[in-house]
């Protein structure tokens, strides 16, 4: 996949995200993966719910993935952190 | 599924809800399902993730699914939030 269809989500409002996804799938993409790490988690499955509910009606959500990555501390230590991919195909 | 093999996600510590899915699953339970609404979400991503990595070495995500419930607010009004279903299996 290509890199532009990935959209991560961090700490901006839910909109802005939901409209960084419609836009793609605007410009002819077909599929757009979210990804999230820690609590940013629950915005990527409301960004997710809020575009095929309200947004674009013939997009499904093909497929969910959650992980843990070793996410490096300021500490020098290495933290574990649960992440998510959500896959939205039309 | 018996309502027994459900563990709610909600606002303790991450490991209260592990020792729970653990606890289900080591007095015979083959499958346990983590159900989270909101911001506890990211929590049920990280008690799935520590039992599968850390206390279950023999379980897998059999399922991730996402929806939108409508829940009840103070106001009257109904509130749209997202939810998650992870259904882990032996």
């Amino acid at each position: 996949m290509a890199e532009e269809n990935i959209v991560y989500i961090g700490k901006k409002g839910t909109m802005a995200y939901v409209l960084a996804v419609v836009t793609q799938l605007n410009q002819g993409t077909d599929e757009v993966v979210l990804k999230a790490r820690g609590k940013a988690i629950s915005r990527a499955v409301d960004v997710a719910e809020i575009v095929k509910n309200k947004f674009v009606k013939n997009i499904n959500i093909q497929n969910i993935a959650i992980s843990t990555e070793d996410v490096p501390a300021e500490n020098g230590e290495t933290l574990k952190v649960s992440a998510i991919e959500i896959s939205l195909k039309k």
